[in-house]
């Protein structure tokens, strides 16, 4: 402890301990601070906002059920509205990895507006005159509330920021796709030469990959619509008024304009983070193609003299520290770097899921940090890919237009006049000799008008 | 070689190779036969029935459209069904681990085609009437049809087998719920006692996980019904008559009775494995939670002397080769063990997943596998666990009732009447002193009519 | 069942059951194969002839400690030897996602030896004078035998198969290193032209790599030398000669060659799968390396005419159904998918591991198969990629010369003499004119002699 | 920006930039600030110390070798010597999703180092007397020292804190395996009653496990003694004295005690990150086996009234914020959820590792970010294992005793003497009559005082 704070005493079912005294946090925080040194990182703003707001639901709705004295509750309400606001954020100080369940994340929330209401009421944040248990967490526990914060701060996220951020790398894929429809180059299959393709072709497969990834992340949305509140500790429902998880849920649609509901189960809900499970499922879809898309673009910008470099990324900045003049792929390589720690995440999310156990899941904290830093850092990235590399991709149409020509793969063209075993046998003289499949036919005398448009890519596309 | 086989010489683009006089596959075949020797596995079954359908729906749709000769046409789509009815299977003879893309999974069934189609038309199956690129292949690529047959088979593997498994499986899951809703038991959070639950809730609560992840399932159906047929070597439609691709998958429709359509985009299709990498996932959620619930029927089944002994499990067989009398949860095992594999299945086909480039991902062939038997192990292990298992368990009423009765966790219904600290007190003191609840409130006095009924069990459910 | 089967009538702690009238297995292996109709595969020849020795020395132990009457313990020893060379492979019938631990393994086992042992001395299969748990399963457990099969089928496969394949590989790539050695051309760094570097030092890279996982992988081999026989059930040692442990391994390093010896803790062997976990943890090493190499050498032939095609590719196969005369890197591609494969064994293998709960690890039997079958793929795909891929890599040094020569990247040269802005700044006027780097420094007129050489590659490797 | 920021102009090869006036980083950071707004984390402490480290140590062995003028390189070492004390942390401002390779990484470095080291010399921090490139980053690349720095960081954590938190639960393990071997348990297999066992000795399976770990991950030490200082670029030595990477190396093994040595290979150090690769795979070892040890203590130390209850945890913290007096396994579950993730980075790592594409690994900043992340997690959770739960587990002898006197599973003592079948029906007559193995003996009249000793736990551990 640092010799200069000055502490209180406050008390909990395990005893004695001393807080600061500016902490609006208590004894329970407390411990898990004690307890729990293990990240630095905490649990972000979107969750504890969520927390907030179930806070001011739940006393709103204690307060309508008769349940909760008015200006308790109006305290309440108060406090959890400044959490909501981020004025608290500060007093938020549990680690991550903290006691299973997120135990003391709730406990973390209910002694802060907890003692904040006192404050508010009494002028002294010492009055205890608002308990952390009994009017805080009235109706509610750890395994009620905890996923619904997580249902709620992914919601928010998910829906305000990952899938517009999505949405907008579509329609600028599909933009780039339609500007570079006129332009032909080679389409390359095991990275060997293939038949031709237009470069505008390839961006819509990238484009319409990302639009079905968009469609499934949106699917996984609605298991967050149900949240369980009034289930408490293990969904069946007691310590609170019969109409509580009707008047709760309604409260914080309200709140947030998101349609929560009830969820189908309430024993499933408690059991499982179904949801973060299956939503951190999707997100590893879109990282397995974005990985496909934003190595497909290195490649095609391969170069600037040694590759491919078939288009061409806006200099992000200077790409090296000892060869002057380089410029790399700055924005995709983040790019993949965030996907692979998305595949990891969700490994991760998946153990942790696996080991849920009778009426709860204890490792829903790692859950809810690891999901919502996936939604975080997609969110941003995705954005950046966008601006940054995407929309300033160009196209360089005399070299793609250069390699088409020089591919071997228009003997492709000739199959179906020819046959698979004549064609071939083109294809591989051409090869072996280092000519074209057009001096070829010329040699065997095969190069007719008709062969000649066979064989031209435009016909191919 | 055997020294005893009889050979033929074939030749294909790379040369002379010699081809056992029986077979009716052909050089490339052999190529791969003698490329391939890594796992001794071959696609399955459903694999083949697959490529058959696509070749015989290819050889009808160029013969309606006039670009396959009839007589060549009909002893293809004849060749095509015995593929389809399974008489060819032993000449199905590549390795899973192929090249890349699955070229040689598609030759093989090019070539038994043609040469069963030649000796159709000729009596002899060295006549070569019908050849295994022009005729058999017409208007197809390996990355058209490849993928198309992991859909077909895919999708019938789903349809008619796991998801009815599945389905079996939650209806069993919910009339165990309704038969054990009386018995009240003590619920457990953290391993720890927690209030009384129902054991027909608990079941509830897996019966709806399991209906969430079959909807779940059941939605990343839609992408197999996409294929690209037509779309050839790499969705630029080449080779091919302008109907083609709409004939053909009517005609794959019609013989499988599923809803085939054209994909979105012909290049996003080619691109990448979008289907399968999306059904495993929906796969993996199934396996987590399925590893949460056979992990929790293996707890309450515990005992019979030293667990928890909740319910107790149907005999499958006697469990142990040194310790008499002994009987395990092999079903529940088999299935967690069956589940661990699916998530590294998961994994593979991910890994595989992201190294698509350009044009095409040439891991489909490991894709395939591993998709296919993921719902091959999936489909037979959950009726396993349905019929051997999950019908069978019985509560054991006596067992929950002790359990629930000695809990400390009622004293949670004292909470609203004396507040979180006093009702935290009287069940510490409880527990150190090793007495009950009920036993403790006498102690202090506090055991009126009211308080006895707060600390029912029965009002807690 | 088969009408046409005949069956005989067999008893275990269960009950009476029919079993096949030909079978050498027993009551509980009947048991198995109507439980686990899983996925048809069973656990692979190496490990059943593991098995047998252990049942072997076990015999030989017991006899040798005055257990087991002599005239069993022969015959059961002879017996034994015959699972070892093969002979009864067709009644080793259990699925292996079956019982958990292994015992239906063990048992199917204990089963075949029993009766072959009473056949050898009775001339009657049905004369049960030889008892699958009294004699053949003396002393021992599943959960002492089971984990001691797989530490004895990885080592011989680790040992006489996968280790030398590797070192061959790496042999052959050090081959390949030395002859490119004289081979100048561009680095790549980023995909981006880098410093010029010898062909023979990225191979030097590669062979480097793989001798370093060689090692890794080797030193993964010890946990297998330690076999808890005698551990019995839970490590206990319980009902059996104080002498068998060191008596019955010593016996089974006599007959593999291997130095066995006893665990540093009985109950960590049996607790745990530690020697498969760490074992497949280094496979997966070595898979992320073989897909980095594999994937540049795909990348360095990529081509003939539009990709780097810096190296040439053996001719393995046709790559095309539909595009004459295209060749595909297959060899590489197939290792690819075996890599894919190995990263989702890993993680199947480390979920089961997780699953460990006090004195057993119930998955066993998956960590078997997928430990056994990832050596499997392994050993087999290795030597296929040496043999028909590196060994025949050929270097197109012209290639090699021209994209060097028309790098930007020799500019770093100019660095220590002009500083890096300077030469940055003639890099970038040399990409905006799209000339070379020489060219540049001559419009500027700084191409003295010594700048010449500063250039140069040929100085730069 | 904030319009209150007062900020300079620089330039670097993409043009003028604006900078903060007060920071000492550039304009190459600058642009990776702009660029990469993603998870707002940066790389940790201990890696900005090994950047300094490595600066400090490359400018004395350039000063030594005479490539660098004495007043700029003390300078240098003088401005890195403060980088290595913390001083310009908040100076290091780059998101560890940033450019492949960690370019602005090394940027970030260079240039706080050039303009700290210029102000030493000037007085002002903008007389750019030090310059970023052709000074502080002499004879280095990114992709030289990007890897080094993570080597240092990672033995710097492995060997002072990760190693010795092993060390300690491993030998607090073993004092509690000691401590508890007087008790006598009912073994459990299959979570069903086995034969005796001392807890003492699952806990020296325990302690076993871990130190088995202990050495596997000290064996992953080895990789990161090498550190290719002078390599350069990739791997060529180029714009470097030849004595340079001795004279480096033995510098920076002289600041940091480590015995650091060139690499086998410097293009294999150039390729991939095989350090971080491997040290990961043995940190998922030690998850999986952390997680099987945390989720033991949680099933013995389940209760307390409706579980195992065969240890009891130190108290760590109150368990529910709704059922009071509960105490939940909180610091077994922290641990468990730090091993979810662990095993998730292992993912991320592994995926960042195969992207390695012929002369560098772009992914390094994610491999490095989550390499130390891991260590950093597992260093602090472990200690906090070790002292706040397993050094307080406190046996509950009688539990122990009572389980294990009602087990079925001493029958197995009779096995040698009755044989497997009779044993059998008699352990499975006392399941059925719910009595115990000896009242089943005495029932039969098999009840002598050999059998009863047979039968007596004390004689089976």
């Amino acid at each position: 402890m640092n010799s200069a704070t000055q502490y209180r005493t406050e008390k909990d079912p395990m005893g004695r301990i001393l807080v600061p005294k500016t902490a609006y946090y208590g004894p329970q925080t407390q411990r898990a601070v004690e307890n729990f040194q293990i990240s630095g990182l905490r649990l972000p703003r979107s969750f504890i906002k969520a927390q907030g707001i179930i806070k001011a639901s739940a006393a709103t709705a204690n307060m309508n059920l008769g349940m909760l004295e008015r200006d308790i509750g109006q305290a309440i309400v108060q406090a959890s509205e400044e959490v909501i606001e981020g004025k608290w954020d500060n007093h938020f100080v549990v680690d991550v990895y903290q006691a299973g369940a997120g135990t003391s994340q709730n406990m973390n929330a209910n002694e802060v507006i907890a003692n904040r209401a006192s404050e508010i009421l009494t002028g002294s944040l010492e009055s205890y005159k608002v308990h952390a248990n009994d009017h805080v967490n009235m109706a509610q526990s750890t395994n009620d509330t905890f996923p619904a914060a997580i249902h709620i701060a992914a919601l928010e996220n998910m829906e305000h920021r990952l899938l517009p951020a999505i949405s907008n790398l579509q329609k600028e894929l599909e933009r780039k796709s339609e500007a570079f429809m006129p332009i032909l180059k080679s389409g390359r299959t095991h990275l060997h030469d293939a038949v031709p393709i237009r470069l505008g072709q390839e961006f819509a497969g990238y484009a319409q990959t990302i639009e079905s990834v968009y469609h499934q992340i949106e699917a996984t949305l609605d298991p967050f619509y149900e949240i369980g509140l009034g289930g408490n500790a293990i969904g069946t429902i007691i310590n609170t008024h019969p109409d509580y998880p009707q008047t709760v849920i309604a409260e914080i649609a309200n709140r947030t304009n998101f349609p929560f509901r009830q969820p189908a189960s309430m024993f499933s809900y408690m059991q499982n983070r179904n949801a973060p499970i299956r939503s951190i499922l999707a997100l590893k879809e879109l990282a397995v193609h974005l990985i496909k898309i934003t190595s497909d673009l290195r490649l095609l910008a391969s170069g600037p003299r040694t590759g491919i470099t078939e288009i061409s990324l806006p200099n992000a900045q200077p790409g090296s520290t000892i060869m002057p003049g380089k410029v790399n792929p700055a924005i995709l390589e983040m790019t993949h770097m965030v996907c692979c720690q998305i595949i990891g995440y969700e490994e991760a999310i998946a153990t942790a899921g696996m080991a849920s156990q009778l009426e709860i899941n204890v490792m829903s904290p790692v859950i809810a940090h690891t999901l919502l830093e996936s939604i975080e850092i997609l969110s941003n990235a995705i954005p950046t890919l966008t601006t940054k590399c995407v929309s300033g991709i160009e196209a360089n149409e005399v070299i793609c237009k250069d390699w088409m020509e020089s591919s071997l793969s228009v003997v492709t063209g000739l199959s179906p006049l020819f046959g698979y075993d004549l064609a071939s046998d083109i294809g591989g003289a051409a090869d072996d000799k280092d000519i074209t499949i057009e001096q070829e036919l010329e040699e065997r005398g095969l190069l007719t008008e008709d062969v000649r448009n066979l064989i031209d890519p435009r016909g191919m596309v």
